[in-house]
Order: C-alpha cells, then sequence, then structure tokens
C-alpha cells in the first residue's frame, strides 16, 4: 500500500473488520484522537477493548509534552484504562532520550534549560538529569534583568542545552532566559523542539501548540530547533526497536496530516487512520498535495469503528 | 550617494561636521541610538541641542510600540528634552494610521483586538477606535476557555482588525484570544504587526523583541501580517509628507540594519547613519550582503560625534 493510494473512508462493517485484519499493532496518537483534553472521545474505551479483545499490541504516541508518560499513565486510569509506562511514548521523554542518547550529555554534570510544562522536567529528572526553568515558580514573577535568580548571578554554565515545548505559563521571563541560553550559540548550548505542532485542539476550540512557543524564540534567538516528536524518527525507531515490531503490519493513528500521517508514512509503516475528531476536515485528507502525505485510512472518530464492527 | 560605497567612519571633526552639513532633517531610531531602556547614552543630549543649534529638524521614528507619542513625549521631558509631538513616530501610531486610513475601518463601529501595550491602545483610542485586549487586567487571569470573558460568550463580531506588538505581560490567555480572532480569517479579521524586530536591545541584555511575539500567533494561525514600522514605507511618507521635507537632505539614524538602514535606504533618503551602541557590530556594518543595505555612515554611538565636533 503507498500513499498514492485513494484515502479509504471506514463507513461499513466490512470496512472495518478488513481494517483491523490487516495489522497486528496500533500506535495512537492521543489529543485529538482519544479526547480532547479532559473530554473523552465516545466509544474511545470501548474500541480500545475491541483491541486487545482481538490480541493487538497497543501504544501511545503523543507529542504533548506538558505531562510525562507517569501522568499520561495516571490520565488512562482516570478514564479506566489500564496502560503500561512501557506503552506510552511522549515528546517530552524522545527529547529527554535525544539528549542523552545522541547529544551525549551527562547526567549529573550538563544541565538543560526548559521551556515547557512538567512533562518535560520530570522525564529529565528520571534520567538524572538537572534541569533549570520549567516550572520554577520564580518564573512567574514579573521580569527584571536586575532581579531575575536566573540572570542576576549570571547564566549558568553547565547548561548545555535547552529544551522548548508547549508552555501554559508561557510569559516574557521565560522568553527573555531561554533567549539569554540561546545567545550562547550552537557549540555551547544545543536547541532541541519538542514537536512543531502548532495548535492544540480542544474541545470547541483550537488553542496555540508547542510549535508557536517554540516559534517565538526561533525567531528571538535566530536559531532553528531540533524537533523529537512525530514526525521525527527517533521516537519510531525506539518504539519499534523496544517493542520488536514488524512496521508492516504496524498502523499509526492519528489527527494531523504533517505530523502523525507523515510519521506513519515516512516510518514506512503498513499504514495509516487518520480521524477527523482533531485538526484535519475530509476535502484535507483527500486533497494531493507536496504538503503532506495521504493516509491510507480516515474515520470521523476512532468510535465510529467501534459502532461499526461491534 | 548609493549604498554601494564603502561606508564611511566618522573619526574625525573634520568627518563630523561633514555629516551635519549633508542633511537638514534627521530621523532617529531611539532604543539603541539615544538610550538603551531607561539609560541614557553618554551625551544624546549634547548631540541633540547641538542639532538644534545648527538649525536642524528632528523627528524620533520608533518600532517599540509599548509607549504612545505622548508618553515618549514624557520620557523625552524626563531626561530634560523638550519634544513636540509632532516629531514622534511609532509604531503603534503607524498602525492605528493604517487601520484607518489604509484598512478604511470605522471609528466607533469597528474594533481593534490588541496583543500588545500601553502604546497600541492609546493611539486607537485617540482616533476614536475602541479596542480589546491589550492591557486588560483580566487577561492577567489563567487561561480557560469556559470561563474567559473574552471567549465564553463568543468572540465579539465587531472585531475586524488584530494588530499584534511587543508584550511583556505575553500569557497563553493573550496568545489563545488572539489566535481565536486570526482564526476567524483575513476577510473578516486583518492582521497588523506592529514591526519586525525579533529582539529588543537593553542595557546588558539583548531580550525579546515584537517580532519574536509575532512570531508565535503568525504560527499558530499560519497567516502572516502586514507590518507598518520600520522599513515600512507607509510610516515614512507620512513623515516626509507632514514636515514636506527635501528626501534628499533627510538622513535616517538608526542601530539596526535590516530595519532602520533599510527604512532609510529603500525610502531613497539623503544618507543613513548606523550607530554601534544597539544590535549591530562594526563587522556587519561593512558586510556585503543581500540581507541588508549597508549604511552611508557608521559610528560608535551619537555622543562620539558630539565630542568629535564640540
Amino acid at each position: 500500500m503507498t500513499a498514492s493510494t485513494d484515502p479509504v473512508k471506514i463507513t461499513t462493517k466490512e470496512d472495518g473488520n478488513a481494517f483491523f485484519d490487516k495489522f497486528d499493532t496500533f500506535l495512537f496518537d492521543c489529543d485529538g484522537v482519544l479526547w480532547l483534553g479532559n473530554y473523552l472521545l465516545p466509544n474511545t474505551i470501548e474500541f480500545l477493548n475491541k483491541l486487545e479483545s482481538l490480541g493487538k499490541k497497543v501504544f501511545f504516541v503523543t507529542n504533548n509534552s506538558t505531562k510525562s508518560r507517569e501522568t499520561y499513565k495516571k490520565k488512562f486510569a482516570s478514564f479506566g484504562v489500564d496502560v503500561k509506562i512501557e506503552q506510552i511514548f511522549t515528546s517530552g521523554y524522545a527529547s529527554a532520550i535525544y539528549v542523552r542518547d545522541f547529544l551525549k550529555l551527562q547526567p549529573g554534570k550538563d544541565k538543560i534549560w526548559v521551556l515547557g510544562e512538567a512533562g518535560i522536567g520530570e522525564e529529565l529528572a528520571t534520567m538524572g538529569f538537572e534541569h533549570l526553568g520549567g516550572t520554577d515558580p520564580r518564573l512567574n514573577e514579573s521580569f527584571n534583568p536586575n532581579e531575575s535568580p536566573f540572570l542576576k548571578d549570571g547564566l549558568d554554565p553547565n547548561v548545555r542545552a535547552v529544551i522548548a515545548g508547549l508552555d501554559h505559563e508561557i510569559n516574557y521571563h521565560r522568553l527573555a532566559i531561554t533567549l539569554q541560553y540561546l545567545r550562547e550559540g550552537e557549540n555551547k548550548v544545543k536547541f532541541i523542539g519538542t514537536n512543531i505542532d502548532s495548535t492544540f485542539p480542544q474541545k470547541d476550540h483550537i488553542l496555540p501548540g508547542a510549535g508557536s512557543v517554540i516559534a517565538s524564540v526561533a525567531c528571538s534567538s535566530g536559531r532553528t530547533p531540533i524537533y523529537c516528536g512525530k514526525p521525527n524518527m527517533n521516537m519510531l525507531n525506539s518504539i519499534v526497536s523496544a517493542a520488536k515490531l514488524d512496521k508492516s503490519r504496524v498502523c499509526m493513528v492519528g489527527d494531523r496530516l504533517n505530523t502523525d500521517i507523515r510519521f506513519g508514512h515516512e516510518g514506512k509503516l503498513g499504514g495509516t487512520l487518520l480521524v477527523l475528531s482533531g485538526i484535519e476536515t475530509e476535502e484535507r485528507a483527500l486533497a494531493i498535495t507536496e504538503e503532506y502525505p495521504r493516509p491510507n485510512y480516515y474515520v470521523g472518530k476512532l468510535g465510529d469503528i467501534y459502532q461499526l464492527t461491534k
């Protein structure tokens, strides 16, 4: 199956069962696919239970860096879904892996400046990395260069990387200190972005995403980050290798063409399923464009497949 | 004189006097040229007094939209410099003029959403425009889509433009509501950026500038703003026309090649002077590149010319 085939809309019981038969493993994006913020989409749990009953492997691959894998596990539990931490991959976790395994920064010695929420710092801490910034409440104070505890005595010379991602507490203080570290230059301080998503779809509203936070410090610093989330292949390689997957039998399920579907397409997975419960429209799913690949399958929402096949 | 001539560094009394003789009118950028934040650069007042004693006309043309012209007048007064409001042009004022004269929005009917500080809203108010957002303290509250007074009852249908600029109170609430208005689309809500400056040089530190705030909402919305500050020609045309200037006898003085010097160059003014007291270096001033024009003159800081010619 190639991306040049017309996308198949799953509309019948037969479509749904054929879809299940084609794959052994499903990688799910979360926001926009399983839920919108704290609103669980209808029949999501039934759909996941159906996969379990069919003996399928399931992983959750999210570009949301605001929560750690541990916190995601709790979020699943709050919806009554029991998920192991090894089934969860976040862009914050992928960024921490990148810093440790690719940049070879050393826990206990090298530090990381974080523009982002708890999900990044918690993954770094799990690996033994000290981080600065992030959710430190002193960053909630108004910025004054002469008074900021992050600047008045100079920058921390052990900071060797900036990881930037979605931050609902974005403010001038955080942006200003992040800029100071980025101005140290590529040789001294590397620049990592968790993910490119420009928006963050929630129930009823499309809100600013990680990409729009990173865009601000990329602009002020004149630097371009390395992105670690989907569609970057680092994340896919970790999953495939950890779970010993046959890529031809893996389906990526997501709500974004330029991250999720590209991730599955460029990763040469067996197939991709686009759900329209997040950011995309049927028109865009069917469009032939250089901007993003087309999905192999699409459907309004995951629960529709459950309804068709129950 | 063309930009292909090597830039002349003003180093002697003769250089300084020849520079004065060549022009009748001087347009000054402010931040990085006259002062850095609240720090007045040495001999700035003496330099301005010298121009006055020589009978030169002087205008102040700043991309800083955080203050209104009225507030700038007070800032000059606090440094002991008496400046008329007609001598001051800000990017916030230029944006308000653009909304009124080019977009033809109607005071009393059409409203403007502001992502930025008091200097934009005050200029809009002077023209009779109602604006939303800006420094409204309710935007300092944490963002919740169901509780935000700017969103819970829907968007204001009379908002016809977004003006975005530097905002030291940038937060997720402001970014999220700005995005909602921008998502209304180009036909309904126009998108104006005050100025492109990615950084905001202050004493001892380079801080995030308007461009980096605008970059965030440009990214989330997928839209590109119209910029009204330097080097946009709207601002220059207003000044030249209001003061009936002979452009060949006008010199633009600034600290940025890609805004100030480009402004003078593309505006076909008689000449440009780059000062190195802000963002640029001598190396960049002398470089031949497609990125920005070279200045006709350059000097460490304005006060150096005063020292040479006193």
